[in-house]
């Protein structure tokens, strides 16, 4: 083993990514404090916290009268001013984006309807484009950008394997987005990714809203289909192939036919089909799930309309409660309008069940926010891993 | 923040831990190369190498000729006769010891059947008490003991909650065997932990065997009831309350009565009494369910009897698979002799179902080793997560 630049840099880009770190969860600190609590040497720590500074990804604070104790230190914080994380949720009938800074506060939100049927790839590259203008026009490094994506998705080749609801079918679409973007003055160092809108919007869960600062979360979301997004430890569980949560086809029923072929799946009893079989409403022209399942829930008799669909339900966060004891279950979705139905009633089966009382139901309160959130997060991640360095404004 | 003495023995415990790893991961290095590879000063690696070399857990390696280039450099490595992490299984039929050196290899392995029809905490005890005087005697420091029973367990309280099956209900077992110890020499230092068999064994499994090197993993083991150990991304899944893989009760069936009160469990269908009433062959006195099962498997119309039992393993896999998504499912336990029927029927249903083929079913190798291997693991993480120190011989 001889020393290489290379793992030179690796070491360099792993260690300022221990400071940036320390700094987002830990907020303003003194160079020493830093090196204290990273473990790296104080010179270290100065060439590091120079590099950031440089950068404009970090500042000098307001030091804080430290109770006379030792010498004044000056801190440093993240600068809010430097470099933004970009999410975009493309979806059935709407797309969403929004900007988190480096520190994971939000700069923007955007939510605009879809207005064609199926979604041009060219679309999402134009949004893209004006989203990163959007950044660079503040004065804003773009890190990253993860497009949100409801279907199979091959993280590692960034490529949309199958989102039905979106007509699209085996779409490598970090490719298309790296190659679009590619002539644009300093696209080339946003690093585009492509991940399941359940998993995106289980982080921002677990960030804001009805289960903030809960590291076990289940977040299951009803549209025409049926999806879940699992936090373990705070972290987003993706399986061996990335399909983790793909619990849609999870067998609750029994004779009951699926699109998929098959008989009894979670989301031919508690997907829009089924929500349309159980009330025998129609769903207007151009009506989304969500708006729907509102409309259902408004009925005299929803709770016993729905009676199959809670059944269906409670026998599929059973089986998600006793493989991953979560603290917390989310609905999302067109589940959140049938909340008053569904809520009472997952809690009193989940509190008859092996497990017994302790696993709280919940209503997302994120709406349209949750998965460009969580795929702005995403944005920022490989900075903090120390996967790759930060580029200069 | 002030630097404080206790953030600067954590640092160098963390910092510790960090240069163990590395020799434990990718073997001997020298001081430039741990220097290099974990961000640390030389010269705090150089105080980190001393300070465990006078603990006898690294010793100077014999350097290899490194291709002539640069100055020749001496290589350090984990000296396995050092420190040892000791892990106990208490199982229904049979009590199995496991010693791991640093390195994790095998210092022993010792399996006693249990003599009595309940399992006395004073026999753990003096199980305990002999395995660590052993290691002593042999100049081993016992970093830690895990204890691993088949049941619910408050890790952080080091409680069995229930074990019906040893007749333990709530057992503050790490306090009784943390006092019970505290008298004997050097005892003090030595971590006691409790933990459920079945995240034991996953651990071990992920290391050797048949599902060596995987680290998005389900072990399904049967024995009276059943239960289930997940590894995601290398790491035991534990849920929020520790009660992840508790799937015994997951409900796969309709009427089926269970011991739980409750209809269509999991275990109702495929655990011990599932297989009596399917095949009608009775338990001889004093056989284990591994036994039977080898009996029932020996059974000319097996396959046809176990039909019942072989539906509900696919439902209950296949709502793992769905959520978890594991490249391998190991069957440990009674299912082991039952391999010849469950596996094939499995891999076929896997292969129908909604994530296609791609997931592995196997059986484990292992036999009685797993859960005291994996115990023997947990009993060093402490050291490699930089929570506590290595003590001195």
């Amino acid at each position: 083993m001889d020393a290489a630049p290379a793992a030179t840099e690796d070491v360099r880009r792993r260690n300022t990514a221990a400071v940036l770190r320390l700094l987002r969860d830990s907020g303003p600190a003194s160079r020493a404090d830093l090196a204290r609590l990273s473990g790296l040497a104080k010179a270290t720590v100065g060439t590091i916290v120079g590099h950031l500074q440089q950068l404009g990804a970090v500042a000098e604070a307001t030091a804080s009268p430290a109770a006379g104790r030792g010498r004044p230190s000056t801190p440093v914080e993240l600068d809010g001013r430097s470099h933004a994380g970009l999410g975009i949720e493309v979806n059935v009938d709407y797309v969403a984006v929004t900007a988190l800074d480096l520190a994971g506060r939000e700069l923007w939100f955007e939510e605009r309807p879809r207005t064609s049927a199926t979604m041009p790839v060219e679309q999402v590259v134009a949004l893209a484009r004006e989203q990163l203008d959007r950044a660079r026009g503040q004065g804003l490094a773009p890190l990253g950008l993860t497009v949100a994506v409801p279907g199979l998705i091959d993280r590692a080749a960034g490529r949309v394997v199958q989102a039905p609801n979106l007509g699209w079918d085996d779409v490598p679409l970090a490719a298309l987005l790296t190659d679009a973007l590619g002539d644009d003055p300093g696209s080339a160092e946003v690093a585009v990714s492509v991940d399941n809108d359940a998993n995106c919007a289980v982080r921002a869960e677990s960030l804001r809203g009805v289960a903030a600062g809960t590291r076990d979360l289940v977040y299951l979301t009803g549209t025409v289909g049926l999806g879940a997004g699992i936090l373990a430890e705070g972290r987003v569980l993706r399986g061996s192939r990335g399909l983790a949560g793909e619990v849609g086809h999870l067998r609750v029923g029994t004779t009951q036919p699926c699109a998929c072929g098959r008989e009894g799946c979670w989301e031919a009893l508690a997907g829009q089909r089924a929500l349309v079989a159980a009330s025998g409403l129609e769903v207007d022209p151009g009506e989304d799930p969500v708006g729907y399942a509102r409309r259902l829930a408004g009925l005299p008799d929803a709770e016993t309309l729905l009676r199959p669909v809670t059944e269906a339900m409670e026998r599929g966060v059973a089986a998600l409660v006793l493989g991953l004891d979560p603290s917390v279950v989310v609905l999302g979705g067109a589940f959140v309008p049938l909340g008053d139905v569904l809520v009472p009633a997952l809690e009193r089966s989940l509190a008859r069940g092996f497990t017994g009382p302790g696993v709280r139901v919940a209503l997302s309160s994120l709406g349209l926010h949750a998965a460009s959130v969580g795929a702005a997060l995403d944005a920022l991640d490989d900075v903090y891993a120390g996967r790759r360095s930060l580029p200069a404004r």
